[in-house]
């Protein structure tokens, strides 16, 4: 059976800095019609950093949306045209300090495919050296902590970590 | 240090059927002002149904931000006021015909925390029986399938499995 909805009518809710919202009016299988309410994203990069064998780097903020800090891999949005390689070295940089002398694409992931269409390139980082620390992105506010991965393990199963994309990455090595 | 950024405005863009989107202004620890776009999501469940010891359901459906069929754990919405396990027990016969004899919560993972405030709890289900089809919701379309559990590891690991629910449930059992 073919699944797919085709697009009948596209309306434009908001465009903002980061996100974009669009209604879409869609065909479905059965020929009724149906809304949906879809969230474009530009897309984002995580980064499994090994400080060494066993140990890896997590960043702690704060996320407005959920009103709490999380504990997270380093991560960030691509800025337009940019590759996510180059994304994931800019952003494990800016969020930790490091560059990193092997970089190697893992996978690539979707977050929330019912309502956004983004995707999150993953990355694994080896050979950790201290990069340029002034490349920082002056608002982002980011406590850089390290933990075996044993921990982090636990941790995933005790609840301490909840982002998909950190825990998602686990089963991409 | 204190990482936390106070609302000092918010303005809602959309409130849809299923999504909302708020422009907040809020201030940053170091008392600049920043934006912050931000969707609210009704949350989800997703469902980690064993037919047996080791073989498990997978749902392919077309998800439209994306624009192509995805192979994922059986999963929904949380309706207005709904228990969430209630939610799981009644998404996983919509989307499968089955209902469980055991079904336990595994954890809860957050999908996109820079910009949305979507939970997904996650829970296993044992002891499958067939339950009653006529649950289904009309305006879904889906393939049901069953893999052995290996098998999606192999998935996941060769990107046919992108989905970050998915790919997350496996770490939490």
């Amino acid at each position: 059976m073919d699944l797919s909805e085709k697009t009948i009518e596209n309306k434009n809710i908001y465009k903002g800095k980061i996100i974009e919202l669009n209604l879409k009016t869609v065909e479905l299988p059965n020929g009724k019609k149906a809304k949906r309410e879809i969230v474009n994203h530009p897309g984002g990069v995580a980064v499994i950093a090994y400080k060494d064998k066993d140990t890896i780097l997590i960043v702690e903020q704060f996320r407005k949306p959920l009103e709490q800090n999380l504990l997270e891999f380093p991560a960030g949005k691509i800025e337009k045209g940019e590759d996510p390689k180059v994304c994931g070295i800019r952003e494990l940089e800016e969020e930790t300090g490091y560059k990193a002398k092997k970089f190697n694409y893992l996978g690539k992931i979707v977050t929330s495919p019912g309502f956004c269409d983004e995707y999150i390139y993953i990355y694994k980082a080896e050979d950790l050296y201290k990069g340029n620390m002034g490349l920082e992105d002056e608002d982002e506010f980011i406590n850089v902590k390290e933990f075996k991965i044993d921990k982090v393990k636990e941790m995933i199963k005790k609840g301490e970590i909840i982002d998909a994309k950190t825990i998602s990455a686990f089963m991409m090595e």
